[in-house]
Protein backbone atom coordinates (compact mmCIF):
# COMPACT_ATOMS: atom_id res chain seq x y z
CA UNK A 1 0.00 0.00 0.00
CA UNK A 2 1.08 3.71 -0.50
CA UNK A 3 4.10 4.64 -2.82
CA UNK A 4 7.53 3.33 -1.84
CA UNK A 5 10.55 4.79 -2.54
CA UNK A 6 13.69 3.46 -4.60
CA UNK A 7 16.56 2.82 -1.87
CA UNK A 8 19.42 1.93 -1.59
CA UNK A 9 19.54 -1.94 -0.97
CA UNK A 10 22.57 -4.10 1.12
CA UNK A 11 23.67 -5.53 -2.27
CA UNK A 12 23.38 -9.48 -0.88
CA UNK A 13 19.20 -8.25 -1.52
CA UNK A 14 20.53 -6.29 -4.69
CA UNK A 15 22.28 -9.62 -6.28
CA UNK A 16 19.49 -12.29 -5.02
CA UNK A 17 17.31 -9.61 -7.56
CA UNK A 18 19.23 -10.01 -9.84
CA UNK A 19 19.59 -13.43 -10.03
CA UNK A 20 16.05 -13.58 -9.69
CA UNK A 21 15.72 -11.64 -13.02
CA UNK A 22 18.80 -13.82 -14.67
CA UNK A 23 16.94 -16.87 -13.79
CA UNK A 24 13.19 -15.86 -15.26
CA UNK A 25 15.16 -14.70 -18.51
CA UNK A 26 17.64 -17.79 -19.05
CA UNK A 27 14.60 -19.84 -17.90
CA UNK A 28 12.47 -18.43 -20.57
CA UNK A 29 14.79 -17.26 -23.50
CA UNK A 30 17.66 -19.82 -23.29
CA UNK A 31 21.21 -19.21 -22.46
CA UNK A 32 22.12 -17.69 -25.72
CA UNK A 33 18.98 -16.12 -26.52
CA UNK A 34 19.03 -14.27 -23.18
CA UNK A 35 20.26 -10.60 -23.15
CA UNK A 36 22.12 -8.69 -20.31
CA UNK A 37 20.15 -5.71 -21.06
CA UNK A 38 16.70 -7.75 -20.18
CA UNK A 39 18.02 -9.20 -17.26
CA UNK A 40 19.18 -6.00 -16.08
CA UNK A 41 15.89 -4.26 -16.89
CA UNK A 42 13.70 -6.70 -15.40
CA UNK A 43 15.94 -6.69 -12.11
CA UNK A 44 14.96 -2.86 -11.99
CA UNK A 45 19.05 -2.06 -12.31
CA UNK A 46 21.83 -0.97 -14.63
CA UNK A 47 23.64 -3.39 -16.64
CA UNK A 48 27.15 -2.16 -15.22
CA UNK A 49 25.81 -2.82 -11.72
CA UNK A 50 24.87 -6.81 -13.30
CA UNK A 51 28.45 -6.62 -14.63
CA UNK A 52 30.45 -5.23 -11.34
CA UNK A 53 28.25 -7.83 -8.66
CA UNK A 54 28.20 -10.49 -10.47
CA UNK A 55 31.02 -10.21 -13.43
CA UNK A 56 30.19 -11.70 -16.60
CA UNK A 57 27.17 -13.85 -18.28
CA UNK A 58 28.88 -16.86 -17.59
CA UNK A 59 29.03 -15.86 -13.96
CA UNK A 60 25.87 -14.76 -14.01
CA UNK A 61 24.92 -18.31 -15.01
CA UNK A 62 26.78 -20.20 -12.75
CA UNK A 63 25.39 -18.25 -9.76
CA UNK A 64 21.96 -18.75 -10.89
CA UNK A 65 22.66 -22.73 -11.34
CA UNK A 66 24.00 -22.91 -8.28
CA UNK A 67 21.61 -21.28 -5.73
CA UNK A 68 18.54 -22.79 -7.81
CA UNK A 69 20.00 -26.14 -7.48
CA UNK A 70 20.67 -25.92 -4.16
CA UNK A 71 17.27 -24.48 -3.33
CA UNK A 72 16.21 -28.18 -5.00
CA UNK A 73 18.01 -30.17 -2.98
CA UNK A 74 17.36 -28.37 -0.09
CA UNK A 75 13.56 -28.37 -0.47
CA UNK A 76 13.85 -32.14 -1.16
CA UNK A 77 15.51 -32.98 1.66
CA UNK A 78 13.61 -30.66 4.13
CA UNK A 79 10.33 -32.68 2.92
CA UNK A 80 11.49 -36.04 3.85
CA UNK A 81 11.91 -37.18 7.71
CA UNK A 82 14.37 -39.97 7.59
CA UNK A 83 13.01 -41.89 10.43
CA UNK A 84 9.88 -42.73 8.42
CA UNK A 85 9.77 -45.86 6.16
CA UNK A 86 10.94 -46.19 2.93
CA UNK A 87 7.76 -45.53 0.79
CA UNK A 88 6.80 -42.41 2.65
CA UNK A 89 10.33 -41.02 2.53
CA UNK A 90 9.99 -41.10 -1.28
CA UNK A 91 6.45 -39.95 -1.04
CA UNK A 92 7.17 -36.99 0.74
CA UNK A 93 10.47 -36.58 -0.81
CA UNK A 94 8.38 -36.27 -5.05
CA UNK A 95 5.75 -34.17 -3.17
CA UNK A 96 8.93 -31.83 -1.87
CA UNK A 97 10.46 -32.51 -5.54
CA UNK A 98 7.23 -31.39 -7.82
CA UNK A 99 6.12 -28.84 -5.28
CA UNK A 100 9.27 -26.93 -5.87
CA UNK A 101 9.64 -27.39 -9.44
CA UNK A 102 5.97 -26.50 -10.46
CA UNK A 103 6.58 -22.70 -8.24
CA UNK A 104 9.76 -22.54 -9.54
CA UNK A 105 9.47 -22.90 -13.48
CA UNK A 106 11.75 -20.68 -14.58
CA UNK A 107 14.52 -22.48 -12.11
CA UNK A 108 13.12 -26.37 -13.53
CA UNK A 109 14.21 -24.93 -17.00
CA UNK A 110 17.40 -23.65 -16.54
CA UNK A 111 18.69 -27.08 -14.49
CA UNK A 112 16.78 -29.37 -16.54
CA UNK A 113 17.63 -28.32 -20.33
CA UNK A 114 19.54 -25.05 -19.69
CA UNK A 115 23.05 -25.80 -17.77
CA UNK A 116 23.35 -30.17 -19.68
CA UNK A 117 24.18 -28.39 -22.77
CA UNK A 118 26.67 -25.35 -22.63
CA UNK A 119 29.72 -27.08 -21.94
CA UNK A 120 31.30 -26.54 -18.59
CA UNK A 121 31.31 -25.41 -15.94
CA UNK A 122 27.74 -24.97 -15.88
CA UNK A 123 27.32 -29.10 -17.03
CA UNK A 124 29.50 -29.58 -14.02
CA UNK A 125 27.30 -27.47 -11.48
CA UNK A 126 24.15 -29.24 -12.48
CA UNK A 127 25.29 -32.78 -12.78
CA UNK A 128 27.20 -32.51 -9.22
CA UNK A 129 23.25 -31.66 -8.13
CA UNK A 130 21.69 -34.67 -9.92
CA UNK A 131 24.61 -36.84 -8.64
CA UNK A 132 23.22 -35.76 -5.04
CA UNK A 133 19.95 -36.68 -6.24
CA UNK A 134 20.43 -39.62 -7.44
CA UNK A 135 22.14 -40.57 -3.76
CA UNK A 136 19.54 -40.02 -1.85
CA UNK A 137 17.03 -41.76 -3.78
CA UNK A 138 19.77 -44.45 -3.87
CA UNK A 139 20.14 -45.02 -0.34
CA UNK A 140 16.30 -44.54 -0.05
CA UNK A 141 15.87 -47.81 -2.17
CA UNK A 142 18.69 -49.70 -0.31
CA UNK A 143 17.02 -48.54 3.09
CA UNK A 144 13.78 -50.26 1.42
CA UNK A 145 15.51 -53.20 0.35
CA UNK A 146 16.48 -53.40 3.82
CA UNK A 147 13.10 -52.69 5.38
CA UNK A 148 11.74 -55.52 3.33
CA UNK A 149 15.14 -58.02 4.61
CA UNK A 150 16.58 -57.87 0.94
CA UNK A 151 19.55 -56.69 1.60
CA UNK A 152 22.08 -59.01 0.15
CA UNK A 153 19.95 -59.91 -2.50
CA UNK A 154 19.22 -56.67 -4.55
CA UNK A 155 22.92 -55.97 -6.44
CA UNK A 156 24.45 -52.48 -5.60
CA UNK A 157 24.19 -52.01 -9.32
CA UNK A 158 20.93 -52.88 -9.97
CA UNK A 159 19.83 -50.05 -7.20
CA UNK A 160 22.11 -47.91 -8.85
CA UNK A 161 19.91 -48.38 -12.30
CA UNK A 162 16.41 -47.65 -10.05
CA UNK A 163 17.38 -44.08 -8.60
CA UNK A 164 18.33 -43.31 -12.28
CA UNK A 165 15.25 -44.60 -13.64
CA UNK A 166 13.46 -43.38 -10.77
CA UNK A 167 15.20 -39.26 -11.18
CA UNK A 168 14.58 -39.50 -15.07
CA UNK A 169 10.90 -40.12 -14.56
CA UNK A 170 10.81 -37.31 -12.06
CA UNK A 171 12.58 -34.96 -13.89
CA UNK A 172 10.05 -35.82 -17.09
CA UNK A 173 6.93 -35.69 -15.16
CA UNK A 174 8.10 -32.09 -13.84
CA UNK A 175 8.68 -30.75 -17.15
CA UNK A 176 5.40 -32.43 -18.22
CA UNK A 177 3.35 -31.05 -15.68
CA UNK A 178 4.45 -27.64 -15.65
CA UNK A 179 3.51 -27.48 -19.30
CA UNK A 180 -0.36 -28.67 -18.41
CA UNK A 181 -1.85 -26.12 -16.37
CA UNK A 182 -4.18 -28.61 -15.35
CA UNK A 183 -1.85 -31.33 -13.81
CA UNK A 184 -1.19 -30.32 -10.10
CA UNK A 185 2.28 -31.13 -8.05
CA UNK A 186 0.60 -33.61 -6.55
CA UNK A 187 -1.39 -35.13 -9.55
CA UNK A 188 2.44 -35.43 -10.60
CA UNK A 189 3.54 -36.76 -7.14
CA UNK A 190 0.85 -39.31 -6.77
CA UNK A 191 1.39 -41.00 -10.44
CA UNK A 192 5.13 -41.33 -9.89
CA UNK A 193 4.59 -42.79 -6.63
CA UNK A 194 2.14 -45.62 -8.04
CA UNK A 195 4.02 -46.11 -11.33
CA UNK A 196 7.52 -46.42 -8.68
CA UNK A 197 6.26 -48.52 -5.83
CA UNK A 198 3.22 -50.10 -7.58
CA UNK A 199 4.55 -50.83 -11.07
CA UNK A 200 2.28 -50.83 -13.82
CA UNK A 201 1.18 -54.18 -13.80
CA UNK A 202 -0.06 -53.90 -10.53
CA UNK A 203 -1.80 -50.47 -11.48
CA UNK A 204 -3.75 -52.60 -14.00
CA UNK A 205 -4.70 -55.32 -11.80
CA UNK A 206 -6.12 -52.40 -9.45
CA UNK A 207 -3.41 -52.52 -7.13
CA UNK A 208 -2.28 -48.64 -6.37
CA UNK A 209 0.46 -48.10 -4.07
CA UNK A 210 -2.11 -45.85 -0.88
CA UNK A 211 -0.29 -42.64 0.89
CA UNK A 212 0.23 -43.53 4.05
CA UNK A 213 -2.80 -41.19 6.65
CA UNK A 214 -0.74 -37.63 6.79
CA UNK B 1 41.61 -56.22 -48.36
CA UNK B 2 44.25 -54.23 -50.59
CA UNK B 3 44.77 -50.86 -51.03
CA UNK B 4 41.07 -49.30 -51.51
CA UNK B 5 40.88 -45.91 -54.12
CA UNK B 6 39.02 -42.95 -53.45
CA UNK B 7 36.58 -42.93 -56.18
CA UNK B 8 33.41 -41.00 -57.41
CA UNK B 9 30.87 -41.76 -54.42
CA UNK B 10 26.88 -41.25 -55.13
CA UNK B 11 26.07 -38.03 -54.13
CA UNK B 12 23.70 -39.71 -51.56
CA UNK B 13 26.44 -42.24 -49.88
CA UNK B 14 28.67 -38.78 -49.67
CA UNK B 15 26.04 -37.42 -47.62
CA UNK B 16 25.56 -40.33 -45.00
CA UNK B 17 29.14 -40.17 -44.61
CA UNK B 18 29.01 -36.48 -43.78
CA UNK B 19 26.07 -37.14 -41.43
CA UNK B 20 28.07 -39.84 -39.74
CA UNK B 21 30.90 -37.74 -39.06
CA UNK B 22 28.38 -34.54 -38.08
CA UNK B 23 26.90 -36.82 -35.87
CA UNK B 24 29.94 -38.12 -33.83
CA UNK B 25 31.20 -34.58 -34.13
CA UNK B 26 27.99 -32.87 -32.21
CA UNK B 27 27.76 -35.72 -29.93
CA UNK B 28 30.95 -35.72 -28.76
CA UNK B 29 31.50 -32.25 -28.66
CA UNK B 30 28.55 -30.01 -28.49
CA UNK B 31 26.70 -28.06 -30.97
CA UNK B 32 28.72 -24.79 -30.50
CA UNK B 33 31.99 -26.30 -30.35
CA UNK B 34 31.45 -28.59 -33.32
CA UNK B 35 33.33 -27.04 -36.11
CA UNK B 36 32.67 -27.95 -40.01
CA UNK B 37 36.81 -28.19 -40.31
CA UNK B 38 36.61 -31.07 -37.79
CA UNK B 39 33.08 -32.20 -39.65
CA UNK B 40 35.04 -32.46 -42.91
CA UNK B 41 38.42 -33.91 -41.83
CA UNK B 42 36.37 -36.51 -39.79
CA UNK B 43 34.41 -37.55 -43.10
CA UNK B 44 37.25 -37.38 -45.48
CA UNK B 45 35.73 -34.77 -47.71
CA UNK B 46 36.19 -30.74 -48.12
CA UNK B 47 34.49 -28.12 -46.24
CA UNK B 48 33.01 -26.31 -49.21
CA UNK B 49 31.58 -29.77 -50.22
CA UNK B 50 30.09 -30.21 -46.95
CA UNK B 51 28.67 -26.87 -47.42
CA UNK B 52 27.35 -27.82 -50.92
CA UNK B 53 25.55 -30.77 -50.20
CA UNK B 54 24.31 -29.71 -46.84
CA UNK B 55 24.21 -25.85 -47.05
CA UNK B 56 24.99 -24.47 -43.38
CA UNK B 57 25.78 -26.01 -39.95
CA UNK B 58 22.37 -25.17 -38.97
CA UNK B 59 20.82 -27.25 -41.63
CA UNK B 60 23.59 -30.44 -41.14
CA UNK B 61 22.60 -30.54 -37.03
CA UNK B 62 18.61 -30.28 -38.52
CA UNK B 63 19.61 -33.59 -41.15
CA UNK B 64 21.28 -35.28 -38.10
CA UNK B 65 18.68 -35.01 -35.64
CA UNK B 66 16.05 -36.13 -38.12
CA UNK B 67 17.98 -39.01 -39.41
CA UNK B 68 18.65 -40.52 -35.97
CA UNK B 69 15.49 -39.45 -34.40
CA UNK B 70 13.71 -41.69 -37.41
CA UNK B 71 16.36 -44.09 -37.10
CA UNK B 72 15.38 -44.79 -33.13
CA UNK B 73 12.11 -44.34 -33.72
CA UNK B 74 12.25 -47.44 -36.51
CA UNK B 75 14.25 -49.39 -34.39
CA UNK B 76 11.96 -49.44 -31.27
CA UNK B 77 8.79 -50.18 -33.66
CA UNK B 78 10.95 -52.69 -35.52
CA UNK B 79 11.85 -54.83 -32.36
CA UNK B 80 7.74 -54.73 -31.10
CA UNK B 81 5.23 -57.17 -32.36
CA UNK B 82 1.55 -55.43 -32.20
CA UNK B 83 0.15 -58.71 -31.86
CA UNK B 84 1.57 -59.93 -28.28
CA UNK B 85 0.98 -58.85 -24.88
CA UNK B 86 1.27 -55.34 -23.44
CA UNK B 87 4.09 -56.64 -21.00
CA UNK B 88 5.67 -58.11 -23.69
CA UNK B 89 5.27 -55.13 -26.01
CA UNK B 90 6.69 -52.89 -23.86
CA UNK B 91 9.82 -55.34 -23.16
CA UNK B 92 10.55 -55.87 -26.58
CA UNK B 93 10.31 -52.56 -26.87
CA UNK B 94 12.94 -51.52 -24.09
CA UNK B 95 15.26 -53.94 -25.75
CA UNK B 96 15.21 -52.57 -29.05
CA UNK B 97 15.55 -49.07 -27.34
CA UNK B 98 18.44 -49.81 -25.37
CA UNK B 99 20.30 -51.75 -27.62
CA UNK B 100 19.93 -49.09 -30.16
CA UNK B 101 20.85 -46.26 -27.66
CA UNK B 102 23.96 -48.01 -27.35
CA UNK B 103 25.09 -48.64 -30.35
CA UNK B 104 25.13 -45.23 -31.10
CA UNK B 105 26.01 -43.12 -28.02
CA UNK B 106 26.51 -40.19 -29.73
CA UNK B 107 23.38 -39.79 -32.01
CA UNK B 108 21.81 -40.43 -28.66
CA UNK B 109 23.70 -37.29 -27.04
CA UNK B 110 22.87 -35.55 -30.30
CA UNK B 111 19.19 -36.34 -29.81
CA UNK B 112 18.81 -36.02 -25.65
CA UNK B 113 20.75 -33.04 -24.71
CA UNK B 114 22.19 -31.49 -27.89
CA UNK B 115 19.02 -30.66 -29.98
CA UNK B 116 16.68 -29.50 -26.91
CA UNK B 117 18.67 -26.56 -26.11
CA UNK B 118 19.28 -24.54 -29.26
CA UNK B 119 16.01 -23.34 -30.05
CA UNK B 120 14.03 -23.72 -33.00
CA UNK B 121 14.02 -26.01 -35.37
CA UNK B 122 15.94 -28.18 -33.39
CA UNK B 123 14.06 -28.18 -30.15
CA UNK B 124 11.19 -28.70 -32.41
CA UNK B 125 12.09 -32.02 -34.36
CA UNK B 126 13.68 -33.76 -31.12
CA UNK B 127 10.29 -32.78 -29.58
CA UNK B 128 8.18 -34.67 -32.23
CA UNK B 129 10.32 -37.46 -31.93
CA UNK B 130 9.49 -37.58 -28.19
CA UNK B 131 5.92 -36.99 -28.68
CA UNK B 132 5.57 -40.37 -31.44
CA UNK B 133 7.53 -42.20 -28.72
CA UNK B 134 4.83 -41.21 -25.68
CA UNK B 135 2.47 -41.64 -27.78
CA UNK B 136 3.45 -45.22 -28.26
CA UNK B 137 3.83 -45.55 -24.92
CA UNK B 138 0.94 -44.30 -23.91
CA UNK B 139 -0.98 -46.58 -26.56
CA UNK B 140 1.18 -49.85 -24.78
CA UNK B 141 -0.36 -48.81 -21.32
CA UNK B 142 -4.02 -48.18 -22.70
CA UNK B 143 -3.75 -51.71 -24.45
CA UNK B 144 -2.44 -53.40 -20.83
CA UNK B 145 -5.03 -51.20 -19.47
CA UNK B 146 -8.13 -52.96 -21.76
CA UNK B 147 -6.30 -56.83 -21.16
CA UNK B 148 -6.56 -56.02 -17.74
CA UNK B 149 -10.17 -54.62 -18.09
CA UNK B 150 -9.38 -51.74 -16.44
CA UNK B 151 -10.60 -49.73 -19.38
CA UNK B 152 -12.68 -47.18 -17.87
CA UNK B 153 -11.05 -46.81 -14.91
CA UNK B 154 -7.28 -45.82 -15.71
CA UNK B 155 -8.32 -42.03 -16.43
CA UNK B 156 -6.66 -40.58 -19.45
CA UNK B 157 -4.45 -37.91 -17.94
CA UNK B 158 -3.13 -40.83 -15.30
CA UNK B 159 -2.13 -42.67 -18.91
CA UNK B 160 -0.32 -39.86 -20.35
CA UNK B 161 1.84 -39.34 -17.01
CA UNK B 162 2.84 -42.57 -16.59
CA UNK B 163 3.82 -42.71 -20.50
CA UNK B 164 6.09 -39.50 -19.61
CA UNK B 165 7.47 -41.02 -16.37
CA UNK B 166 8.38 -44.29 -18.84
CA UNK B 167 10.08 -42.19 -21.41
CA UNK B 168 11.54 -40.26 -18.59
CA UNK B 169 13.02 -43.12 -16.85
CA UNK B 170 14.23 -44.49 -20.27
CA UNK B 171 15.92 -41.64 -21.20
CA UNK B 172 18.21 -41.41 -18.23
CA UNK B 173 19.24 -45.07 -17.77
CA UNK B 174 20.22 -45.06 -21.55
CA UNK B 175 22.50 -41.65 -20.35
CA UNK B 176 23.46 -43.65 -17.57
CA UNK B 177 24.34 -46.84 -19.21
CA UNK B 178 26.51 -45.58 -21.84
CA UNK B 179 28.81 -43.58 -19.00
CA UNK B 180 29.21 -47.37 -17.76
CA UNK B 181 30.66 -49.63 -20.21
CA UNK B 182 29.97 -52.94 -17.34
CA UNK B 183 26.28 -52.11 -17.94
CA UNK B 184 24.69 -53.83 -20.86
CA UNK B 185 21.83 -52.66 -22.89
CA UNK B 186 20.15 -56.08 -22.11
CA UNK B 187 20.50 -55.19 -18.13
CA UNK B 188 19.46 -51.49 -18.76
CA UNK B 189 16.18 -53.13 -20.02
CA UNK B 190 15.72 -55.52 -17.49
CA UNK B 191 16.21 -52.67 -14.77
CA UNK B 192 13.70 -50.56 -16.52
CA UNK B 193 11.09 -53.31 -16.83
CA UNK B 194 11.30 -54.37 -13.59
CA UNK B 195 10.43 -51.22 -12.40
CA UNK B 196 8.01 -49.91 -14.66
CA UNK B 197 6.16 -53.19 -14.29
CA UNK B 198 6.65 -54.81 -10.95
CA UNK B 199 7.32 -51.77 -9.36
CA UNK B 200 9.96 -50.91 -6.16
CA UNK B 201 7.47 -52.15 -3.63
CA UNK B 202 7.11 -55.74 -5.44
CA UNK B 203 11.31 -55.78 -6.22
CA UNK B 204 11.85 -55.69 -2.23
CA UNK B 205 9.32 -58.59 -1.94
CA UNK B 206 11.28 -60.48 -4.27
CA UNK B 207 8.64 -60.45 -7.02
CA UNK B 208 10.24 -59.20 -9.92
CA UNK B 209 8.70 -59.68 -13.11
CA UNK B 210 10.15 -62.29 -15.12
CA UNK B 211 10.64 -62.13 -19.40
CA UNK B 212 8.36 -64.59 -20.89
CA UNK B 213 10.19 -67.50 -22.66
CA UNK B 214 11.77 -66.09 -26.13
Amino acid sequence: MGAVKTKRMPRAVREQQMLDAAVETFGRRGYMAASMDEIAELAGVSKPLVYLYLNSKEDLFTACIRREAKSLVEAVRTGVRTDLPADRQLWDGLRAFFAHTGRHPHAWSLLHLQARTHGEPFAGEVAAMREEIVAFVTQLIAIAAREAHRDPDLPEREVAGLAEALVGAAESLAAWANTDDTVSSHQAAATLMNFAWAGLGNLMNDRPWSPPPA
